[in-house]
C-alpha cells in the first residue's frame, strides 16, 4: 500500500557525475514526498540486428512501461564509433520537441536579468538526419532535412506550449533567406499553425539576428521555435545567459505523454565520486518531470526550495561560486521542503 | 598629378541609409587626406545569359580593375527572386574569407568589456550552397558541401592572419560529433593546417560550446575559424557583444589582394536620407580596408578620431546613445582628424 498514487519513472543516472547527482535528486524527492518510484535502467550502446546501434532492450522496456525518464549525462566517446546515446534515446523514444526554459535564478549573478524565455527545438531531423557522402575525394555533403510533418508538428507543440504556459508570443527562428527550400517550408509550417493560434503573438527572425538581439536584450524574447541545430546552438547561448548548463533544465517531449527530462552539461569526470557536483540542472529537469506529469506542487515546493538555497549563498557548490559539497547542498534542500511543509 | 600614389576603390554606396554613410565616410578620408579616389557604382541584380543572376557589367569591371571595393547595405527583396546581392559578390569575386573583428569600444558601454576577438568565416560553401530538392512532397533536403581546398585555404587564411596580426591563437568552431563527415573535414584540414604553425596555440570547440562560453567571458577567445552558417551566427552574436552591427566593421577577402569591405548592418529604410544613419560600421570598414592596402597611418588616425568622439559622448547618432545628425557625427570625427594633424 505504500505506492498508492505512486508513478513509476525510469531513472538513467548516465556516466560520471550522473549518478552522484541522481541520487541527489531521489534524496530530494523522498523529502518533498513526491509519489513517484524509480526504475533505474543503464544506457550503453549495443549493437543490434544488422549493426544498428540500439540502446539496451531492458532500458527501452522500461522506457515503453513508463513512458516518462529522467536522465543523467551520458558520455559520448566519437573514437567508440556510434552515435551520441543521447540522440538515440531522443530517435528511439520519437522525442520530438526539446523544450528548455531558460529563467534567470535570482541571487545568481550574470549580466543578465529577468531572462523568462524558453527554446523549443525540432529534436528529431534538420541537421542531425546523420545522412552525408563524400561526393568524390575532398568534397563531402552533408544533408539537412526538412519535413512537413515534423515542421507542423513542432510549431503546434510551441504554440500548444505558449498557451499551456501563460506565453505570450511565438517566434520562429530560421535562415529562410539562405535555405529558402528547407527553413522555407520550416517556416510556412509555421505561419499556417500561428493562423490556429489568434490569442499568441507570432513574429519571424533570422537566426543571426536573434543572437544578436539575445545578447542584447533577451527580455524581448518568449517562445522561440526553430529547427534541430539551431536550437542546439541557440539553447546553448541562453544557458549562458542564466548561469550556464549546470542550472538550466531540459525536456525531450514525445507523443501520448512520453519523456525524457535531462540535464544537459557534461559528464564532468574530473570531479566525479568527489561528492562536488551540482545537482541543480537535473533537479530542475526533474521539475520539468513532475510537472509534466501533473504533479505541479510538488514541483514547486522542490523549485522553490532549490531557488532559496541558491538565493541565499550559504550552501553552494564550487561551480555555483560556493564551498560546499554536493551532499551538503542537497541536505540544504531538503531541510528547505521540510520546513515549507 | 593630385593622383601621384593615388588608389583607386570601387565604392558600392547601397541602398536605403547607404548613399549617406558613404559620404560621410568620404568626408572623412577628405579630411584625412587618405589617398583615396572612390569610383562609385551601383549594384543590382541583373539577369545574363541562361538565366543566371549576375552584378552589373560596369561594377564587374571596376573591381576586376581596381581589386578593392566598398560597399554600404543593400537591400534584398526575397520577393524579387534572386539571391542576396551580398552573397552574389562573395561568389562573383570569390572572396573566401569573411573576418569581422570584434573589439569593444572604450565609452559604449555593453555588458562586456575588453572584447577582442575576430571571427573568421569560410565565405563559399557549407549552407550557402544553394543546392536544394525537394525529395517527395512535404520533405525538402539542403545540401551542405564542405570541400577539402575551400577548408584547407580558409584555416591556413585563419592562422596567417593570426600571426600577422599578433594574435596568440586560433580556435576552430565545428559541429564535427553530428556532422562527422562534413565538419569532420573541416576540422582535420583546421588540425593539419595547425601543424605548420606552431607559434599560435589550437583549440577546437563546439559550436553550442562556444556559443555559451562567449556570453559567459568573450575575452577567452581570440580567432576563430569556422564554416559558413556558423560564421554568420556567431559574427552577429559577437557583434552583439561590442554594441550591434552599427559600430562592427567587416572584410571579404579573396586571393590576390581582391577585397570587398563592408558595412553589415541593414538598409534602415526608415531613416533613409533623414541625416541620422550611423556611418561608424561602414568607416571601420573602410579603415580594415586602408590596413589591407598597407595604409595603416591613415587607418589608426580615422579610428583614432572615430574612438574619441564614441568615447567622448558629446557628438553621437540616434542609436548611439545621442541627439545628434550624421553629418554633426561625421563633422566631429573630420575635426579631430585635423587636430590630430
Ligand atoms: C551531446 C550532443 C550530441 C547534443 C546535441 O548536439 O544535440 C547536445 O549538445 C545537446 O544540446 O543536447
Ligand atoms: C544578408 C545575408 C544573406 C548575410 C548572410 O547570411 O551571410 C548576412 O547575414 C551576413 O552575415 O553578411
Amino acid at each position: 500500500f505504500f505506492s498508492r498514487g505512486m508513478q513509476t519513472v525510469t531513472l538513467i543516472p548516465g556516466d560520471g557525475i550522473g549518478p552522484e547527482i541522481s541520487s541527489a535528486v531521489m534524496k530530494i524527492f523522498e523529502a518533498a514526498k513526491a509519489p513517484i518510484r524509480w526504475e533505474e535502467r543503464n544506457v550503453t550502446a549495443i549493437k543490434g540486428p544488422g549493426g544498428r546501434w540500439m540502446i539496451p532492450p531492458d532500458a527501452k522496456e522500461s522506457m515503453d512501461r513508463n513512458k516518462i525518464g529522467l536522465k543523467g549525462p551520458l558520455k559520448t566517446p566519437i573514437a567508440a564509433g556510434h552515435p551520441s546515446m543521447n540522440l538515440l534515446l531522443r530517435k528511439t523514444f520519437d522525442l520530438y520537441a526539446n523544450v528548455r526554459p531558460c529563467i534567470s535564478i535570482e541571487g545568481y549573478k550574470t549580466p543578465y536579468t529577468n531572462v523568462d524565455l524558453v527554446t523549443i527545438r525540432e529534436n528529431t531531423e534538420g541537421e542531425y538526419s546523420g545522412i552525408e557522402h563524400v561526393i568524390v575525394e575532398g568534397v563531402v555533403q552533408s544533408i539537412k532535412l526538412i519535413t512537413e510533418d515534423a515542421s507542423r508538428r513542432i510549431a503546434e507543440y510551441a504554440f500548444e506550449y505558449a498557451r499551456n504556459n501563460q506565453r505570450s508570443s511565438v517566434t520562429a527562428v530560421h535562415k529562410a533567406n539562405i535555405m529558402r527550400m528547407s527553413d522555407g517550408l520550416f517556416l510556412r509550417k509555421c505561419r499556417e499553425v500561428a493562423e490556429g493560434y489568434k490569442d499568441i503573438k507570432f513574429t519571424e527572425m533570422y537566426l543571426d539576428t536573434v543572437c544578436l538581439n539575445m545578447v542584447q536584450d533577451p527580455t524581448q524574447f518568449d517562445v522561440l521555435v526553430m529547427p534541430n541545430l539551431y536550437g542546439d546552438i541557440l539553447s546553448d547561448l541562453c544557458a549562458g545567459l542564466i548561469g550556464g548548463l549546470g542550472v538550466t533544465p531540459s525536456g525531450n517531449i514525445g507523443a501520448n505523454g512520453v519523456a525524457i527530462f535531462e540535464s544537459v552539461h557534461g559528464t564532468a569526470p574530473d570531479i566525479a565520486g568527489l561528492d562536488m557536483a551540482n545537482p541543480t540542472a537535473l533537479l530542475l529537469s526533474a521539475v520539468m518531470m513532475l510537472r509534466h506529469m501533473g504533479l505541479h506542487d510538488y514541483g514547486n515546493k522542490i523549485q522553490t526550495a532549490c531557488f532559496d538555497t541558491i538565493r541565499d549563498k550559504k550552501v553552494l557548490t564550487k561551480d555555483l561560486g560556493g564551498n560546499s559539497k554536493c551532499s551538503e547542498f542537497t541536505a540544504d534542500i531538503c531541510r528547505r521542503i521540510q520546513d515549507l511543509d
